[in-house]
């Protein structure tokens, strides 16, 4: 598990100051909370929401110590965590996501970027007008090509080579990755709390994980995780003007072709293929070795080899015959 | 209504110049006209065209003094307005705009790009490598990212980010508005005239309106309007790839998702919710309140509150029951 | 026929060297082997692949001396050419390829490139931070974007519009060409053969080829071809975020409007109009004037003159029909 070096907790956050943002009575014993996770990764003296029977499953198996949740929920999550009931979930996770990370609203220009130090990276290759902000971390043998961002924290393996126009932020990359020209990789997620006239934005303080091997293509859009991380596998490829929102999990061995779309959430398994424009919607669960044709629609979850087309996707062969 | 700084109109056309451009007979009295404009924006001694029935409500009401229109449509505009009758409606609505706006066919490149000049900017943050053309202007406490490039005579507003490798041109931004990386705003839409081996352009002179509150993702492209202009109202999120053609005009408060497109000219109401790749066809109109399931293909008007989804959109419940 | 600057062939390869490298057993008679190049391309002396019943027109009609095969086909092919029987044919086009061109497969950074001798390129304009490779040939009257990368012999004819933030490579273009802002064309394509935990890619030794009179908007990705070329045809206008694939062959006065997608290698004729998200899958064969509505998936050949829409693509009138 990678530790975020791109924002930076408030340690010292107590349930009473949590309760206090939420409008909420004190309660009589106060404690130390950890952090703020998804359910999943949540650990001890974690805080958590639940706002989807979606996840009951997770919620059974959670680790966390308090979980924020609407009224309806509370009988069920009573069996397994601490409720906090409150009666907009996703606003309050958004106030309690900026008592322990107060600068990650901010996710705007980094201005600490400049021409990298040639001294400091001896043996990387880089193109012309790079720039890079604080704190970049590149292996040897790597390249960047010109004009390319680097945003502060940033980490890039070794042999690994970073086309040209491309933009890193709040970016995990692991060895021999090629990431070619014109992709923006680690901004803030499509996540926001709709409010007439002025919306508001909830913080996004995942990252993107891109493991070893991986392939990824031109003018890409690839967000980072709202409060996990998007990750793309080990050799996944990657072809162009793809858009993978926040929070997607890609596993090992994928091929994703040209402007195929994924709605934020999803988690899809180990040697998926993907044809051309097909779009996966959210929070969705896709097993290993499926086959998923072009332009097709998915909107279900699909079980390890499946084969499916159509939108809504369904049995390859069904759809065929019927569009004969 | 904005005044439109981009394109400098001739303010000394007569309608004895226009008839000679379109090869017709002079008529016994001559007259200035002010403007090309729209049916719907056309104010007294203006003149625009009529080409298709659809716009026939819009005729009715319309100020224009002359309308450009094929034989068939005579009768029609007679009780309204005065008709020029053409052989080719699309190809003299150029030649009278080219005559209007004699540098609006130069779409290229902005040679009067240069460093911002940062006495005149002093409560403006700029990132490394910005170019800014001539009669910029910048609200206070706005910030622009690296790489990006702001051509001639664009205005942005107070509190606004404009974030890196981002190009705007002709285009006009409200106050706290915030662009993301790598869009492409405000160049001339996808609008010719086919012609065998060289087609030739007709010029855009409208711009890009974005009001205030604005959040526009990743690689997107917004082209400016052929006459009038291309809106995006107040509080609408636009997440990544998404495609807006010329002379759309999207209301307030929509939310629209990855990968969408929306072909020329159609006008979206407010509050309306746009679900990933989903296509919006040419000239329609989509009420308020509109939901649009990810993946469909809108063909026709939707009405107030409708929920669709689909290729062709139907009603979201049909679309789910047929697919069950 | 344009010769290829951008690879550079060894043109001393004999039988026995391919042979060798393919692990089977030298021929009695040896003979030098001019090049390796698609059944259709192929002069005297070349050798080729056949690994489709799809292409046995054209394996009839083939100069190749050779064909890299598998046992199935093999004695399809002996009625016409040579065949060298493989147990991967793809994989032997890869290592035959890489043979002919040991510098294919580095498509990295070209670390070439310098701002522009504005001396050498006395009639053309450059805007600020245009970054140009070794042996780039533009031609008189032509402009060239702010932050706009041309790589090592890329070839503009006169007159052309290339925009800002633009990146060509192995690309060869016409003369009156424009290309608007943030295209990348000329990449390697998204051909690889898939392989456990470390895929491994096929040279892409062919170019762009864009004729004159044509119009690329923004944000497209146009690969180049892997054996043959990706070629835009004459007087071609593509609207703003098209992703064209390696070896798409796309004929004369077509209109290609928002999003729509090419899957490699199928072949488009003249006076074709495509509606925006259209999807174009691989290896097809579609006729001239043949009009594909917005939003459709075409998964089979057209012939001239059809007009189809949905998807799968079918006849536009009993699409409308059944979805009215």
């Amino acid at each position: 598990m990678n530790k975020n070096p791109f924002f930076i907790k408030n340690e010292n956050i107590y349930l009473s100051d949590i309760l206090k943002i939420l409008g909420k009575k004190k309660q009589k014993n106060d404690l130390k909370i950890n952090d703020i996770s998804d359910l999943k990764l949540a650990t001890k003296n974690d805080i958590s929401f639940f706002n989807s029977p979606k996840y009951l499953d997770i919620l059974k198996t959670s680790k966390a110590k308090y979980v924020i949740s609407s009224d309806k929920y509370s009988s069920k999550i009573n069996k397994y965590c601490e409720p906090i009931i409150v009666k907009n979930v996703l606003k309050s996770v958004y106030l309690i996501t900026e008592l322990f990370y107060p600068n990650s609203l901010d996710d705007a220009v980094d201005f600490s970027l400049e021409s990298p130090d040639i001294k400091k990276f001896n043996k990387i290759k880089f193109g012309k007008n790079v720039l890079l902000g604080k704190n970049v971390k590149i292996g040897v043998n790597s390249i960047i090509g010109h004009n390319t961002i680097i945003e502060s924290n940033v980490r890039i393996g070794s042999d690994c080579i970073i086309g040209n126009n491309t933009l890193l932020k709040n970016t995990i990359i692991g060895n021999s990755v090629r990431i070619l020209d014109g992709s923006v990789i680690g901004k803030k997620g499509f996540g926001f709390f709709p409010n007439k006239d002025k919306n508001f934005r909830y913080p996004h303080i995942g990252m993107v994980l891109i493991k070893d091997n991986v392939e990824i293509g031109c003018n890409n859009t690839i967000d980072r995780g709202s409060l996990s991380n998007t990750v793309i596998g080990k050799n996944t490829f990657i072809d162009n003007q793809v858009h993978i929102a926040h929070n997607v999990n890609i596993g090992e061995n994928c091929v994703i072709t040209g402007q195929v779309g994924f709605a934020g959430s999803s988690k899809i398994g180990d040697n998926v293929l993907i044809g051309g424009q097909a779009g996966i919607s959210g929070h969705l669960t896709i097993g290993n070795n499926v086959n998923i044709g072009g332009g097709s629609g998915v909107i279900k979850n699909l079980p390890d080899n499946s084969k499916v087309m159509g939108y809504p996707a369904k049995d390859i062969r069904s759809f065929l015959k019927e569009n004969k």
